[in-house]
């Protein structure tokens, strides 16, 4: 089974967006076994469309084309595999009733071309569209046994069409047997290179035996990856070398692990507060909300997670959280802010950042010295940071270093 | 003269690294007034680069190959030039000398492999090589008058070789003198289909003048933009027509429009704000820091901007905010948060968000709904929205609609 990808959208071809569609299809037909040779992008243009996916269905099994099922007039996936395909566009009525549903159920008056998201072309039927208004399409070509399947180019949509439907019909299609499965160790505290060469060894053991394979990617404010894949005949036997493997490299990176696939380090932080029954407040100054932005983006984060104060001026970390008169990106600074919002808030702990994110050095501090202040336990620390980048990265890195050095210091309280 | 963009490389299939190449290139064609109708990406497989090329020459006059010039045996884009062209490698001893000699100046010996980099298929040109050790080539196709360009996937050696050598030569043969601008109107307030009907007829007559065309694009918290692409003669009546189409723009979207190109929305804000010598401060629940941590982002915001609240648990909206005892979603606790925050912290204009992002109903109050509170020139206000989506589109949604109601009622300040 060789499937291929195409990008729709004129704006991708301008470079005023990134297509990271592509390379997330990408990714999970590689995880799922089946093969993708070639991906490509084309303009919102009929006949180029067309001729686009007759070139990929020439070469492949399978297309997945992205984007284009919009309701305006440069939505033209629709029109381009209704004209490949040599039959009509059919109105839908139930999905145009679903369609003008959604918009009386939000108060507003649904424009006329909206219901262009209703039209299938003869023969292919719908995925069904969870919470977007356009539906995703799944267009057997002829009797071929090929198959065109049309996704929107919105990322949550996309993603969730491909998982739940295009990979699991392209693997039912391919007959396949191998299954191919990874785990993810989310990690923070060592550089990429650094990360290679604590697991150098055993990469090569790994080359050799082949039974798995490893692969890092920095990912910003979620962290280092590092990405274990297994194949195997069965989903037992991935399940079991990815067990191994895991507890492996825990041995070789103890600490620096903190979790595992999509649990950020926020959410592992939750986790570790309420095993201990422990609630946290925030004080933020350089990192200016983000922290409390990602805490309060945990479901079940309101057991634990208090609030937090954003303290962008001098004279707020005075007033309201007691910061002593004199320079405020300093590490006693850092300490009265995280005793003061503990102390504010009611919370068990108070956690805190002060620094300089540039675009200058202020205060005669370098740009990129962060300061975390911890309140734990009857214990007021601070700890520097320096962090590399511009003014967006210093913010990220401060925060995920933040409820770093509080993940650690929870890990020893038992 | 229409050119497109080939890149070679497993792993970009694979969504191991994101292939930034090609937009960045489809951007400089762009602006340099070359059209690119298509993108593709291939694999390091010989066959499979030798046809992409093929196919890519027969509809296109050039062909930008970007990857597949390093030393190893997957680095295959030589190799491949010189199938297509049916000529043999001949190793350039100039180039040849010159890798040895940046081993030697490195102190490093020269693995053999590393004078691949020195062979180029006859007839063909290098393009000069700083600082990497792979040239650029320049293949002219028989005596088509079309031209391959193959340059290295590593962006700062790739960007060099497309500013400094590709992009002039291909406007050199196309005897172009024209240009293309674009501008982008950021909006919020109308759907992506509102919008296209409230422009319907313009854009119907600006497909019959062809001086500029418009597209769509919905960017979650970033709000829907409008952009509008001028392909003209000159530079100074691109941007004539740009500006021309801007004023009229603005005159159908009217409020819809908050700035243009990268003004964020809290970039608007802040501007307004300063204009009117007025700080703000920010109390969040539903939206839980998001709001402030993007005034914070704002270069500059420190004038206008000193702080929040994030109160995350109802009894910290109570003692911090003096939001009265009862229901905690509703225009009253809204109107309650922000008259409180902007006491408590010393500012002019308190802006507060409450609501319900989910999973589940709370207070018996629907999942997307949000109460915006706004305490601004002695006036106390809530709005209510209803927003569509998951959790974190609610908090999106939250966050710039909350901006907005602050920007559209500074706007009538005078």
């Amino acid at each position: 089974m060789i499937a291929e990808v195409l990008a729709v959208g004129t704006e991708l071809l301008l470079g005023q967006i990134q297509d990271t569609n592509s390379s997330w299809i990408g990714e999970q037909l590689a995880l799922a076994g089946i093969d993708c040779l070639y991906q490509a992008k084309v303009g919102d243009n009929l006949p180029r469309i067309v001729e686009a996916l007759a070139a990929a269905l020439e070469r492949s099994d399978a297309v997945v084309v992205c984007g284009g099922l919009g309701p305006t007039q440069d939505d033209l996936t629709r029109d381009a595999i209704a004209v490949l395909l040599g039959v009509p566009l059919v109105r839908d009525d139930a999905i145009a009733t679903k369609i003008a549903a959604m918009f009386a159920s939000r108060g507003r008056a649904m424009p006329a071309n909206n219901l262009r998201q209703a039209d299938v072309p003869e023969g292919c039927s719908t995925i069904a569209q969870q919470p977007g208004t356009a539906p995703g399409l799944l267009c057997p070509v002829g009797d071929t046994g090929k198959v065109i399947f049309a996704v929107p180019g919105v990322p949550y949509e996309m993603r969730e069409m491909v998982s739940g439907t295009v990979i699991p019909e392209l693997a039912s299609r391919a007959g396949l047997s191998s299954v191919i499965l990874s785990r993810t160790l989310r990690t923070w505290g060592q550089s990429e290179s650094g990360l290679a060469e604590m697991l150098d060894d055993h990469m090569t053991s790994l080359d050799h035996s082949g039974e798995a394979t490893l692969a890092f990617l920095a990912s910003g404010i979620e962290g280092i990856k590092v990405r274990v894949t297994a194949k195997s005949s069965s989903e037992a036997l991935a399940v079991s070398v990815l067990d191994a493997q895991e507890l492996l490299l825990r041995g070789l990176l103890d600490e620096l692990v903190f979790g595992l696939d999509d649990t950020t380090m926020e959410a592992a932080v939750c986790e570790l507060l309420a095993a201990r029954r422990l609630t946290l407040a925030l004080a933020e100054s350089v990192t200016g909300g983000m922290i409390a932005s990602r805490y309060s983006a945990v479901a079940g984060a309101s057991s634990v997670f208090r609030g937090g104060v954003v303290a962008y001026q001098p004279d707020v970390k005075r007033s309201l959280l007691g910061v002593p008169d004199g320079p405020v990106v300093t590490a006693e600074a850092a300490c009265a802010m995280a005793t003061g919002v503990a102390r504010l808030l009611g919370a068990d702990v108070g956690l805190a950042t002060t620094g300089v994110a540039g675009p200058d050095d202020a205060e005669g501090v370098a740009i990129g010295t962060v300061f975390i202040g911890l309140c734990l336990g009857g214990t007021v620390e601070a700890v520097e940071v320096r962090l590399p980048g511009d003014r967006e990265r210093v913010r990220w890195y401060g925060t995920i270093s933040a409820s770093d050095l509080l993940r650690r210091r929870l890990s020893r309280l038992q």
